[in-house]
């Protein structure tokens, strides 16, 4: 059983107000949403937007098939066959900006905006966050563990522990994105050309007499690429001690043994004595492989015992995101139509301060210091406010606490919210994978080490512009009138 | 972009033994390999077995299709082209058996045991993983809420939040044959017949000058089902009078308030508030549904603490299974194919006596006390071992330590793993879903409650037999001896 559509990967509330605006006869009314997180991930200074591609695809085949009409037909809230009539036709002809893929983005930044018909904006909320979410969460995840990694190779092993199969397969493209070189995921290879790794499971050494017998069957099978898992019995005493004396074999044949694989017990002490092992014989070029539930703590604590690993397998704890497996992004309404037809901003309340929105429809910028080539802050103003594109000085305040702001004279402005549908019209042509995980190298160059580091990172700073304030107070104010 | 096939949703090491076994000419060597988990997730005393319905499907659609083959021929690995001939007559010929959806199930238990030809037994084994990996979680989570709630309705609502889409549909497919008992996923909803539920959000009260207005339109349009969300503004000042003053003069109009909705706030707290007010209104039908990062501790507490909720709505917690986001099943070699044809058993060694396989095919029982009908403890033992299917005594061996075994009289015994593939033929036929919900009720009632709740729960026991146990223990004398 396939799904064959995506337009149900949606909420049933999404649908009910899509139904209960076309009964009220206000389903073309136009509405802005903007999608956002709160807080970012894993106590990192930093999120790495991932995502779009996959959005990007969803909302170009957005529409409602036979078989989801005849679905929607026999719910209990007996919708009227005319509304099902206008589901029948409906495409996603509003406008979508986003940041780009790889971009570094921060708490409270809209990295979604979506402009359109109601009925449209409500629709794709769901899956909008869905992958948002997701995408971001691993990107963000593999970029830390990349920070850690420096230069050391770094494969995505986590398939079989992802959380079902799309997982694992956007998991992997968030992942390289984000830095990982390698995977063993098949389809994100072929998907998405990412460089495929895989050696053999332990079963393959079970599966013959000895261990030996079994290195020497795989390296003469596969003598392009011979790593070898040295773990099936004793690493020191029986693995390595094979994986060399099958090596020196092989090479009398020409075939050479490029690397051995760790996959349990202490990494630290093991690798230390494999290399040891390895050099002894001779072996200098030969690298070691490490895996088993490690993440960028256990790979950092690794290093700093001075294990000798080249390469790092790293799966469970990527794949899922495992210490805070989801990115919690939300979809809010900030402006809509009025009467008029010009869009009145809006805002949502909250007890506490920090889950209010700010309303209206928002440009972003990234001020970078021109003497430094650093990002000082990111901004946002209203779309009509020129003094960011003009270069003049802005004044900048903190939205949460507008008594702290200040006057910023000089600096280069980078917009972050590009069109990607335009009236409905795909106008943005994605990168290729390869690009976006160099623009997000670029992008961490762009970034001070403080705001980067995995522990502690400083805060950096998302101002607003005083006309947002101005506008976001007095609608607090009509509030609280109320 | 779609991926067309299931048959590269596997790991690249998978691919690389096969071609290994294949240039070999072992390719068709008979193997048998054994799904399980070791530690059971959440500190529950159980897992909720699931996942088989979609690793059917898979099964049934494994095949190398061009494109995959074009991919594998430009891997570096420079496959020869006559395995990739092999690859595309390719199909799953071997033998499946399962335990089945909704069963609880214990560590070490094997939830599947795939035999056949090792080529088809290597290829499938990241899929089943996966499947059943996040099914089986989800499962579990999903059936530790149900034991908190009770008779309260539970809805799934976390598709936003999922990891990515199969997570969101699998899972809610999992979290309902497990106890919940509707959810606001659609495709959910379309593809497998669970009964979908959703009312508003805050962007639909947002849309409207008036809260009041945003009720009364919505209560129109969809007059069969009126739940309305409460907290936009204030919920005990704005929301909740203004439910009851709408509810009123829609009462007029032939339309029933069905209930109210709380999504943010302090829940205890408000629930009972709002019981208060709609109580007093004389609205004592209305029902309260509650979310926001619920899960089966904060459901615990609020009911402690005198919440007065009938419906709850889970999304992150359970659908990312949040505080153990993954399984960790395992699938093993435990026999072989020797020279003479018939199966030998294997075995994997570890330093740490739980990673020690337990060796050989096994059937597996679970042995019911005749006097109370319930569960006493499950028993692995060889085919060939007729003591259970007879019914006369058996020895129970405890595998961690052999010394502790005892002898058992009278019992009865279900067998547990079912033919779901002979040969490569689907023998199985899979029961409906509300058929494996009510058979998952079923196998609660199995059980002492002391196995079941959710804090410390008394660990239900896994026994072998004394052949399974002699078998064990001579292989392991064996590899000591190497």
């Amino acid at each position: 059983m396939q799904s064959s559509g995506v337009v149900l990967h949606t909420d049933k509330y999404q649908i009910n107000m899509m139904y209960a605006h076309w009964v009220n006869g206000t389903h073309n009314r136009k509405v802005v949403f903007e999608a956002y997180f709160r807080k970012l991930p894993f106590g990192n200074g930093y999120a790495v937007s991932a995502g779009l591609e996959r959005i990007i695809a969803y909302i170009n085949n957005l529409r409602f098939e036979e078989s989801d009409l005849e679905y929607l037909r026999q719910q209990e809230e007996n919708y009227d066959p005319a509304f099902l009539e206008e589901l029948r036709t409906l495409r996603f002809t509003g406008s979508l900006f986003s940041v780009k893929e790889g971009t570094l983005v921060f708490p409270n930044e809209p990295l979604i905006r979506v402009e359109g018909r109601v009925i449209e904006a409500q629709l794709v909320e769901t899956a909008l966050l869905n992958y948002m979410n997701y995408q971001t969460l691993i990107a963000t995840k593999a970029s830390r563990i990349k920070n850690v990694a420096g230069n050391d190779i770094l494969m995505e092993f986590g398939t079989r522990r992802a959380q079902e199969a799309d997982a694992a397969l956007w998991g992997t493209r968030a992942a390289y994105l984000a830095g990982f070189d390698a995977t063993s995921n098949m389809l994100a290879g072929k998907m998405f050309g990412i460089p495929t790794k895989g050696t053999h499971a332990h079963s393959w050494v079970q599966s013959f007499e000895s261990e030996e017998e079994a290195f020497e069957r795989f390296a003469e099978a596969l003598p392009g690429q011979v790593t070898l898992l040295v773990d099936t019995y004793d690493t020191l005493k029986s693995g390595v001690p094979h994986a060399i004396s099958v090596g020196k074999r092989l090479e009398e044949h020409g075939i050479k043994l490029s690397a051995v694989r760790l996959d349990s017990g202490d990494l630290a002490y093991l690798s230390s004595k494999t290399r040891e092992m390895l050099d002894q014989a001779g072996m200098h070029d030969v690298k070691i492989v490490a895996s088993n539930d490690l993440d960028e703590h256990t790979i950092m604590n690794l290093k700093v015992q001075g294990a000798r690993v080249d390469s790092w397998g790293v799966g469970t704890q990527l794949i899922t995101a495992a210490d805070q497996p989801t990115l919690g992004g939300v979809y809010k309404l900030v402006a809509r139509e009025g009467e008029d037809g010009t869009y009145q901003p809006t805002i949502k309340i909250s007890a506490n301060p920090e889950k209010v929105t700010t309303p209206g429809i928002k440009d972003m910028y990234r001020l970078i210091d021109p003497k430094t080539g650093k990002a000082i802050a990111d901004y946002l103003c209203f779309p009509e406010e020129q003094q960011v594109i003009e270069g003049s000085p802005v004044h900048l305040v903190n939205p949460s606490h507008p008594y702290l702001n200040k006057q910023l004279e000089a600096y280069k402005a980078e917009s972050l919210l590009i069109p990607v549908f335009v009236d409905g019209e795909q106008v943005y042509e994605l990168p290729t994978l390869e690009q976006i995980r160099d623009y997000h190298k670029e992008q961490l160059k762009l970034f001070w080490p403080e705001y980067l580091r995995m522990l502690n990172p400083e805060h950096y700073r998302l101002y607003i512009s005083e006309d947002l304030w101005e506008t976001k107070a007095q609608l607090m104010k009509a509030y609280m009138k109320k």
